[in-house]
């Protein structure tokens, strides 16, 4: 059996050489750079969100990925209907609950989507991992802390977190930000990648999934290490996009670039040698 | 009492340290430069415009942005049920009414707008803020001048025109062009930085009133001063972002770059050499 | 008579001096970038999709770009709208079908664009077209090649398609790839500028498609012409932007940002230089 590294390396490659196609329903504040770093990993996006066409849309691709953003009451259908369209196609769908806990109508649509929904990956911060956890009817008290980053002290606390709710949903559960968790049931594996940088731009995490739903829609037989690798090679190119922004004086636009600039010309030496991936 | 450069300085360096969440409903062009532009300057952006959430996501906000950039039938009631809300919580709302004037729907919904929420600053160019003080019901004579950009012949009457509408409105009028004026009932302030090639990327003018939403959210108290802090700031920036176009042999993409980098970057020793801001 | 080159270097400078402005009907996707490049090359975007407002805004307008990259319900009332006033006024109009033959909801929608607005031009790739010939009721035949990208083999049988779907739709043709074909019923231009990063970003169709409402909307006169013009201009900046990434060590990002940045740059001397045209 091949270990982590070689795994995301191999997820990397087989996401070059594959070119998967990947349906966004997404919020229109992100989308045109999570389209972009779906070219620049290697596959190929689709933007799609009338109800007319979506099964079909996701019928052709690859993997879908819903991101509610910009929520709004004429997509919703639209989601369900291509969510359980993939289902049925056994296509990986991947779930960015953007600012779930922030409105009812945020919380409410997320816990209706993972009713009618089955999803491969869900990709949030802490504090949305936690809501949908207390949201779906688990203890609320992990909620209370004020400090929902993962940091190495609650970071235990974090894992069991993820593997409860992955053991729920059935969904691969990726908790990102200073520290990231990708863990299923059983399994987590720690990314220790990334760069404070990243949150000083808009739609890091929203690039991720995009990302997430590439990798995955080219690795369906190993999407644990497919989100690692994905979530891994976002941290490592956090990191380059930072050193080069200092290099050549520039700010959080130029850091932007440079990021996604990074993801397209990745390769499997850079990938090895900066990941920092452990099993836990 | 501080003087107005002292005050820009304070307003920028509060900003920095409140982080204020800013709500904007906005259109889809320029919105990710919004977004990041948002960021850069120290605040954070909260996208939504869907009815079912608008006043929830306004209350755990520090100020409103209505932009009606790409104005449609689905968001003009939410734009009211959120200006209604953060006008209820004292929150500063702004308005830019784009591209007003050019279709009796942009005109008749700006004119509806005035009607049901307070403004705390409106944000356009001359010819948007000209149709705003026709269209309120004062003479109609002075917008028949085929010039209306600010020059120095005509900026006393632009600057009794800011004043009349802010005293018609309550609201801070920020006319934005060649020259600057930022005006309430009493007071105004002309502004010379700035550079003629932010006119040729889109979304100067979004991004600027996206921008005084943080400083205004972070600023309540000295809100015709944060305002004449982000117009600075915003021309400061169209002027070393030119500067740099330059020296990397770049064009208009580069200039836009240039541009969100250096509002990233600005600090108080920047902005106080480089304000060009005089009192009227 | 002037040649080819002489017009499209003409047609760059009659849009540099006129300033068309473009009504656009786009997508959430790439819509900045349409609205950058449109800058770029000298006119001035509008972007509105409103029914209530699309018929005045296009009669202020110099052109009309429909874009169909994430078509909706709401927006195709709006689309046959502004298409039919834009007609009536002799406005050009441009239909970029992106992904039609993906959906029946998308190529139905096109169809009926085709039946109840009148385009100058139509702009897709090599599939896009092949989609609307032959649910034009031609021969389906030639849709079924898995090949469909031009290569100087099939040219002959893709300038033919062009001519006949021009003849049969009364539009200049303009089918972009490795290699591009800009035809009329009688006649077709061969661009061979261009660089295969160019399908490595997202937009570069949608951009292209932009920019050749500002090219038509400037030169009604010599719309062939000006369409061989935009076409060959985008393909040049490919070659540029790539030069320039390699240079500067970039990546996607990097390249879309030079693909603009040269746009807005380029003048008579570097087109006439640069370009590939031949008639067929």
């Amino acid at each position: 059996m091949r270990n982590i590294i070689e795994n995301i390396v191999d997820a990397l490659n087989e996401t070059r050489n594959i070119g998967p196609l990947v349906h966004n329903i997404s919020n229109y504040v992100t989308v045109n750079d999570c389209a972009n770093i779906i070219l620049a990993c290697g596959g190929s996006p689709i933007m799609a969100d009338d109800i007319s066409e979506v099964e079909e849309i996701t019928s052709i691709c690859n993997a879908l990925v819903i991101n509610i953003g910009t929520l709004n009451a004429r997509t919703i259908p639209s989601m369900i209907s291509a969510g359980k369209k993939a289902n049925k196609l056994n296509h990986p769908v991947i779930l960015d609950p953007v600012g779930v806990g922030a409105s009812n109508f945020r919380t409410d649509t997320v816990l209706k989507l993972l009713n009618e929904v089955k999803f491969a990956v869900i990709r949030g911060n802490a504090s949305e991992v936690k809501t949908i956890y207390a949201g779906s009817g688990y203890t609320k008290g992990v909620d209370a802390t004020k400090e929902d980053e993962i940091t190495s002290e609650n970071l235990e606390k974090n894992i069991s977190i993820a593997k409860s709710l992955s053991q729920n949903t059935g969904a691969i559960i990726a908790i990102t930000g200073k520290m990231d968790i990708v863990a299923n049931g059983n399994k987590a594996y720690i990314i220790n990648n990334g760069h404070s940088m990243m949150s000083r731009i808009t739609g890091t995490g929203c690039m991720l999934s995009a990302m997430i739903g590439a990798f995955c829609g080219a690795n369906t037989q190993i999407q644990l290490e497919a989100t690692t690798a994905a979530v891994c090679m976002m941290g490592l190119a956090g990191e380059f996009a930072y050193k080069k922004m200092i290099e050549n004086n520039g700010g959080n636009s130029s850091f932007k670039m440079y990021l996604i600039d990074f993801i397209s010309k990745i390769d499997e030496i850079i990938l090895k040698e900066g990941a920092k991936v452990e099993i836990k």
